[in-house]
Parts: C-alpha cells; sequence; structure tokens
C-alpha cells in the first residue's frame, strides 16, 4: 500500500465555495475514486488555501490513470479548475505531485 | 478517530540530515509515539523543505499531551529544533497547529 501526499492552492477568494462543494461531492465522484483504488482518502485546507491531499493506495500511477479514464472525473476537474491558482493550465488532478514520505509509524 | 494533519517548515540547508534522521528515529521514540496514541503517522517532505505531518488518533489534544509528558520526546525535540525555520521559540511539537479536514472518503 502506498501513502500518497499531494498539495494544490485553492484561490483565497473561493475558500468558502470549495469547502461548500467539498462537503457535497457527487456520489458518483465519491463511487468513481472507490472503484479506481483511493482509499482513506482526505482533503486538508489551511486558512490560506494551500490544500493537503492524503490518500493510501495499492498503486498511485494506476489509480490516477483510472480515474482520468472516467467520465465523471472529466466533469468534475473541469469544475473545479476555477478554485486552484498556479495550476498552469492542468487540471488539478494532473498537478498532484507526490511529495516524498521520510517517516512512517504504523 | 480523528484524522489530523499539520505542517511544519525544514531549513533548506538541514534537509539532507533531516531525512537521515528520520530514517533511524530513535526505537524508543517509536515506541513512545505508539504508546500515547500516535498511529499511521507519516512525514512527507517537499523539495523546499515544506513538512506535511499525518496521523490518526483517538484524541489528538491527548496525544500530544501524553507525548508531551515523555522524558525522550523533550530529547528528541531538543534535538529536532535546529532543523525548523519560524518556530518562533516554539518545540517543533508546539508549532503543530492541524489544518481543517474539509473531505473524507473512507
Amino acid at each position: 500500500m502506498q501513502r500518497v501526499c499531494f498539495l494544490l492552492k485553492v484561490r483565497a477568494d473561493r475558500l468558502d465555495a470549495y469547502r461548500e462543494r467539498h462537503a457535497a461531492v457527487w456520489p458518483e465522484m465519491r463511487e468513481a475514486l472507490s472503484a479506481t483504488g483511493w482509499h482513506n482518502y482526505s482533503l486538508f485546507l489551511r486558512e490560506d488555501g494551500l490544500l493537503v491531499g492524503y490518500l493510501e493506495t495499492e498503486d498511485f500511477a494506476a489509480a490516477r490513470a483510472a480515474m482520468e479514464a472516467t467520465d465523471v472525473n472529466a466533469r468534475w476537474q473541469a469544475e473545479m479548475a476555477p478554485f486552484f491558482t498556479a495550476l498552469d493550465g492542468a487540471r488539478p488532478d494532473e498537478a498532484m505531485k507526490p511529495l516524498t514520505e521520510v517517516f512512517h509509524l504504523a
């Protein structure tokens, strides 16, 4: 099992709307994440918009590729893109660069 | 179970040493963390020194307090303090301010 952590940045003027959207993620999106291997997946938001993602998966590259192949992901990411800064034209899911795990305690 | 995420900043000139220290955390420190309720605890390091901590615990305030009461924590935090920036005189463990979880999928 891989533990994956990535960072994104939410626009400071969209924090409330971002929170609201993530309190009501489409059931179809949640089901697609589970079906493609995204487990124990949390998003944490700092007051300035820094967003931390954490998940556990068998193979992150495979989980990303499987999710990218779903229609619901394309629709969700298109709606989420305006919430983020500095994505350089990439979709939010494409900008998820995993950080290196330097310590783990079960 | 609470899922906790916090951020710290490692000095850019100490990244290699920080990695080395965390590949060899004292067994006594690992045992104290487990005994005081720090579970599934990971640290992730970005190349610029941003450090993300993630853990699961019954009660983070209680887990922090129990850890603070151990001798090994005082020794470990004293050795770790010089690795961090902008701690304003606080020990690294005192600077762990949890971020708000805005999404979770089991």
